[in-house]
């Protein structure tokens, strides 16, 4: 995150899709540097059974003042976490261990016309966020209705996050018009290694890719044994062709994915 | 200590200076990759007081199988690891925590004169180590004594490591004749951080080094604030010319320092 420019102090939720190291042992770290700011907003983290008591772990490690509440939250089968502009849903998924995929959903929302807003003399400020979020707002005497200064309901982005996991259904039908980012651990001549550790190939990633509908698909969690992965692609490109092998740092422009047929 | 190239399966202690993140925080998942590997000698942990209890939250650090076991063990005060090849000499430290410096020290060994056992007939392998080691040795009927195939005596190699202190006489008397890496969290502007925060500045670890006949400084632990340290080394540099600034991966050929005058 720091390499990123992104700042701790923007997370206040975090979720864990299963207790293995390399989906987990970022938070020790994430903690105890926040713990150097003041912050004081809770940090809430949702993650399969279990959840709780890695937390507890997380706490003892080492000599360090929290000033914040960790506060665990363990789901039990699906999900669903509304807030004001999106929609997270955690569906599990299959692992060796309990695991959940995440499906992140930008609800659909009303552009604000900021020329109309001006137009009638309203001061940015408070008053635009109001009327953006739908609330009617009393100015100089007179009554605005956000219709006044809202445009036409857009549909968001999705992103599908399937962690890791045998390829399967529920990612696939939550994909449709989605980003997919997609467990491609293994090859095609690995593939009894797939079935064996609850992984997915590539070729299986692009399949529930093709099949649910995405708009795309990032293959991730390649194993080390690939270089770097290229024979992936392939594999998935012949299957799939708007595929791309995730990178640490990667950025991706989600504008791009906004809207169209779900 | 993957991209350094480094086997995981040769570490079987470690010595933690303190119980802050980063300087603590490698080991949850440095232990939870070694748990994929069939190793089965135990690691040991030694640290300052309070590391029993972080280890045991190492262990319940999310979901993995350890079939080796983790051994910490508590220092109370100065310490010492007698090996055959070296020795490791903990001592408490000036930070706001209980904190170690560590003096790493290469023991004197005499020279194998190869050719004088290749001279003799002896087979290289087993009885070469033996040799090595200072045994006497039986070989055809012939009795070899150790002085037969082994040179002079020499001095190995000597390493400080502050970790996170005040400057500190310990330190500068463990310095002479040896490699010292140092605490240099600061620069001069900054001297009352340093005292406040229990740092020290880059001047008063080239101090350290000069007063205690260092061959060479490391500057370690340079705050975010400065963007390369060039000023660090700088005011470092004006005291004791012999001075580096650390960076992640970088190699030092220890065959450089080792003997000298002690």
């Amino acid at each position: 995150m720091m390499k990123a420019g992104i700042s701790f102090m923007r997370i206040n939720k975090i979720f864990v899709t299963h207790l293995h190291g390399d989906h987990f042992l970022g938070i020790p770290g994430l903690v105890q540097t926040i713990s150097f700011s003041d912050r004081r907003e809770p940090i809430y983290i949702y993650g399969p059974e279990g959840i709780a008591e890695a937390i507890d772990a997380v706490r003892g490690l080492g000599e360090y003042q929290l000033r914040f509440e960790l506060i665990p939250v363990e789901m039990d089968g699906e999900f669903v976490l509304e807030e004001e502009k999106y929609r997270i849903r955690a569906v599990p998924v299959d692992h060796y261990i309990p695991t959940y995929g995440l499906v992140f959903e930008e609800k659909k929302r009303r552009t604000f016309l900021r020329e109309r807003a001006e137009a009638l003399g309203i001061p940015p400020g408070p008053l635009y966020s109001k009327l953006q979020r739908g609330e009617v707002v009393e100015f100089q005497g007179r009554t605005v209705h956000p219709d006044e200064v809202l445009g036409e309901r857009k549909e968001g982005f999705r992103l599908v996050y399937s962690s890791d996991t045998r390829p399967l259904d529920v990612i696939k039908e939550a994909s449709r018009g989605a980003v997919l980012i997609h467990d491609a651990t293994f090859g095609e001549e690995y593939r009894d290694h797939a079935v064996e550790t609850k992984h997915s190939t590539a070729a299986e990633a692009a399949r529930v890719a093709r099949d649910g509908g995405a708009k795309a698909l990032y293959l991730y969690h390649i194993s080390p044994r690939y270089k770097n992965g290229k024979e992936l692609y392939e594999e998935a490109k012949k299957i799939f062709p708007e595929v791309t092998l995730a990178k640490d740092f990667m950025k991706v422009d989600m504008s791009r994915y906004k809207g169209g047929k779900r």
